[in-house]
C-alpha cells in the first residue's frame, strides 16, 4: 500500500510486482492434455499437411462460429492476407488506423494499400460515415476490425459496402466466442480472419483461421493456403504455405477445453477493474459491447487528463515502476507508422477519433495469470496516482527528472507477446 | 517377385506394397526428446514471439551453415518471401522454371514476377548462360535453386550477378547440410533460404530459415519477421508474421540429433538405387554433386523412353498399382503452371533442357522409413518394367485401356507432402 508519493516505485519505493503483470499473457494450456495430443499426432505420422488435428481444429471453429467453413492457418496474420488474395482485391482497401499494424501490413505485404478510415470513440471501431468519405473508384473492400472484441457497426458498414459493391470483410483477431445482437462473429460479412496466438482467448501458439459461408471463397482459401495445388501436377492459383500443422492444431484443440473458463476469468477480471475504478475521476474504462461482453479478452481505458490529473503517457511510467506493464496500444496508430508516413500513403480523411483514443488509451493485465489481488494492487495505485497528481507532478519536478520507463523494461520485455 | 507381365498390380496382380511407400515420408522426430522439450517449453511460459528454443535452433543453423546469421521463420515460403522483401527486390527475378511452384510463387505472392531461365540437364540447376539471356532492365535479383541438394554452378552465377550489379540469392530448401568444392551452403551469395518442413533431412514440421552472412540484412529479416516492430511503440518497416513458435523450433532441435543417421539412411539408399539400377537401360539416376554426395535427401532419375522402352508416364501408374508412389517432380514446371500462363508473363527465353527433364524426370521414396528390402523390390519392379516393356505395351492395348492411376491415389494420397 501506498501512503506517500515518494512510495511510488517510479520515486525509489519498493515495486508491487517483482514478477511483473504484462498485457496479454498467454493463458495455460492443460499440459497433460497437450502432451497426450502431440504423443498421439506423433503416433498418427501425419505431422503436417491438413490432417486429423487440423481438420477436428477447424469442425470446433466452426461450431462456435456457426459458419459453413473455416480454414485453419499458420497465424492471424496469414488469415488476413489469404482471405485478401482469396477476394482478389487490388488497389485500397479501408481499413481503421486504430489497429494492431498487422491489418495494414497484411494488405501491404501481398500489395495492397491500406486508407484509413476513423472509429467511434465508444467502441473503437470503424465509423461507418468516415468509411464512405474514403471510397474512391481504386477501393476493393473495406475491412472491419472488430477491435478488443466489440463488434463493428456491422449493418451500417454493410450499407456502405452494398452501395457502392464492395466486399465486406472483418478481422477478428480480438472476437473469438463474441456474439453481436444474437449474431455469431465468424460469419459476418464475406469472410473473417482469426487470431489464435498465444495471447488470445483461444490459443494455437501461433495460429488463425478464416470462416465463411461462402462455398468458393472457401474452397480458394483452402487452395491458397497450399501453394494453390489442385492435383498431383495441377496447380491453379497464386497460393502460399499458410499451413497449420498438427502441432498447432493439437494446442488449438486443448485450448478449447478451457475456453470457457478463460472468458470467465476475464469476465470476473473486468468487472473487478470496473468496480474498482468507477470512483476514478477521468479514468474511464471502455464498455464491452458484444453480447454478454464477449470473451472480455482486453481491460481498455481512457485516460482523461483534465479529470484524471495526469496524462496517460505519465500514468504509464508509475505503473511499469510498479511492475504493471500496462501499454499504450496501438501507437502510433496505422497511419503515423513510420512505412505508411513514409509511402505518403492516400489519406482521403482526417482521423480526429483515432489520434484522440492514441493519446489516451491504456490496456491492462488481464486472464488467467492475474489474480483478484493482483487488480485490487493495480486500482489501488491507479487511484492512489490519480488522488495524488499534483504532489507527483512536483515531485517529478523536483527531481528534475522525466518519468522514465522503468529501466527492466527493455531486459524483462525484449519479445513481449503482441496483441495479434 | 513378378514372373509375367499378368502379375503386375496395374494388370490386376497383387500389389507389392499394401502399406504405399511414398516421396517425402517424414523421418521420425525423437518422441521422447520431443515431449521432454515441449514440456521445457510449457514450463517456460513462453511459447513463441523469439524464445529460447528459436534461438537455440538458429545457433544449430548457423553453426552447419557457417554463417553470421540465421533467422528461423515459420516455413521456408515465407523465408523466400522474407529474403525478397529485405533485400527490396521489384519487379523481376530470375529464377528456375524446375523447383517447387513455391520458388515462383513466393516471389509473386509479394507482388514480384519471377521469370524463368533453363537449367542444366546433368544437376538440373540454373544455366549462367540462360540467366544472363534473362536480364533486363526490370530484373531486381537472381534467385538459384540447389534442387534436390545440387548446389547451383555458384562462381557462373555470381559472374552474372556482378556483371549486371544485381543480387544473388538461393533457394536451399533441399540443400541443408551440403557443400559445393568445400563451401557450405547457407553463406553463398547475399542470402540463403532453407526448408525445415517434415519431408526435409532437418525438419521442424513446418518450418524455414534465412541464413547470411550480411549484418544488416540479416537485422532487416529479423524485423520483417516480427512485423516490422523496433520498440514498443516503433514500426519500422512493413513486416508481417513470420515467427517460428517454440515448439516448431523444439522439433527442430530434436531432428538435430537424428540428422546425421538421416543422412546416412539416405546415402545407403542412394547406393542402393545406383547399385540396383545402374544395368537397366534408359533408367539414369542423376548425379549427386555436393561434397560426399550432400544429404541425399532425393533419388531422382531420367526415364529415357527410346533406351528404357516406355516414357516415364507410363511406368508411373505401373509403379503406383504396385503401391510405389514415385512421383514426376516439379510437373507441371513453373512456367507451364495455370497462374503464370494465364498471365502471359514475360518469358525471354526457351526452356528446352527444362521441359526435357519435365518430361521424363521421376522421385523415389527414400527417407530413414525405407528399408533395404522396400528399395530391392522397388527396383525389381523398374528392371521388369524395361525388361517387358513391348509385352506391357501389348497387354495394355489388349485390355483396350489407358494405364489410369491406381484407384486408391486420391483416397490414400489427398495431402501427401509436398517437396517443399
Amino acid at each position: 500500500m501506498k501512503l506517500q508519493v515518494r512510495d511510488l516505485a517510479i520515486f525509489g519505493g519498493q515495486s508491487l510486482f517483482a514478477c511483473p503483470l504484462a498485457v496479454g499473457n498467454p493463458n495455460k494450456l492443460d499440459r497433460d492434455a497437450f502432451l497426450a495430443r502431440i504423443a498421439d499426432v506423433l503416433d498418427s505420422g501425419q505431422l503436417t499437411n491438413d490432417g486429423p488435428q487440423v481438420k477436428a481444429f477447424e469442425a470446433r471453429i466452426r461450431r462456435v462460429t456457426g459458419t459453413r467453413h473455416a480454414i485453419a492457418v499458420c497465424n492471424g496474420t496469414m488469415a488476413l492476407q489469404i482471405m485478401a488474395m482469396a477476394c482478389d482485391l487490388t488497389g485500397d482497401v479501408i481499413v481503421p488506423a486504430m489497429t494492431f499494424i498487422a491489418t495494414a501490413h497484411a494488405l501491404r505485404w501481398v500489395g495492397l494499400n491500406p486508407v484509413f478510415a476513423d472509429v467511434h470513440r465508444r467502441t473503437h471501431t470503424l465509423d461507418a460515415d468516415s468509411v464512405a468519405a474514403c471510397i474512391s473508384p481504386r477501393t476493393s473492400a473495406i475491412l472491419g476490425v472488430h477491435l478488443w472484441g466489440n463488434p463493428c457497426d456491422v449493418d451500417r458498414l454493410l450499407a456502405v459496402a452494398k452501395q457502392h459493391g464492395l466486399p465486406l470483410l472483418f478481422d477478428a483477431s480480438h472476437a473469438f466466442g463474441c456474439k453481436s445482437h444474437g449474431v455469431r462473429i465468424g460469419g459476418l460479412g464475406d469472410a473473417e480472419a482469426f487470431s489464435f496466438h498465444a495471447t488470445k482467448v483461444l490459443q494455437a501458439i501461433e495460429g488463425g483461421a478464416i470462416t465463411t459461408n461462402n462455398d468458393q471463397l472457401a474452397d480458394r482459401c483452402r487452395r491458397l493456403r497450399n501453394f494453390g495445388i489442385t492435383g498431383l501436377t495441377q496447380i491453379n492459383d497464386i497460393g502460399t504455405n499458410g499451413k497449420m500443422s498438427e502441432i498447432a492444431a493439437a494446442a488449438g484443440l486443448t485450448s478449447f477445453a478451457t475456453l470457457q473458463d478463460v472468458i470467465e476469468a476475464n469476465k470476473r477480471n473486468y468487472t473487478q477493474y470496473q468496480t474498482g475504478t468507477a470512483d476514478i475521476p477521468g479514468f474511464d474504462l471502455i464498455r464491452l459491447t458484444a453480447d454478454h461482453r464477449g470473451n472480455a479478452q482486453y481491460v481498455v481505458a481512457h485516460v482523461v487528463e483534465q479529470k484524471f490529473g495526469m496524462s496517460r503517457n505519465d500514468l504509464l511510467p508509475i505503473l511499469r515502476a510498479e511492475g504493471i506493464f500496462a501499454r499504450s496500444y496501438f501507437e502510433p496508430g496505422c497511419h503515423k507508422a513510420a512505412p505508411y508516413t513514409e509511402r505518403q500513403i492516400h489519406q482521403p480523411v482526417d482521423l480526429p477519433v483515432t489520434d484522440g483514443v492514441l493519446s489516451d488509451v491504456i490496456q491492462f493485465p488481464t486472464g488467467t495469470s492475474v489474480s483478484s489481488d493482483d487488480i485490487a494492487a493495480v486500482t489501488d495505485v491507479i487511484r492512489f496516482a490519480q488522488r495524488h497528481s499534483a504532489a507527483v507532478d512536483s515531485f517529478r519536478k523536483a527531481q528534475n527528472s522525466q518519468l522514465v520507463p522503468h529501466p527492466q523494461d527493455p531486459v524483462v520485455f525484449p519479445s513481449l507477446p503482441d496483441a495479434a
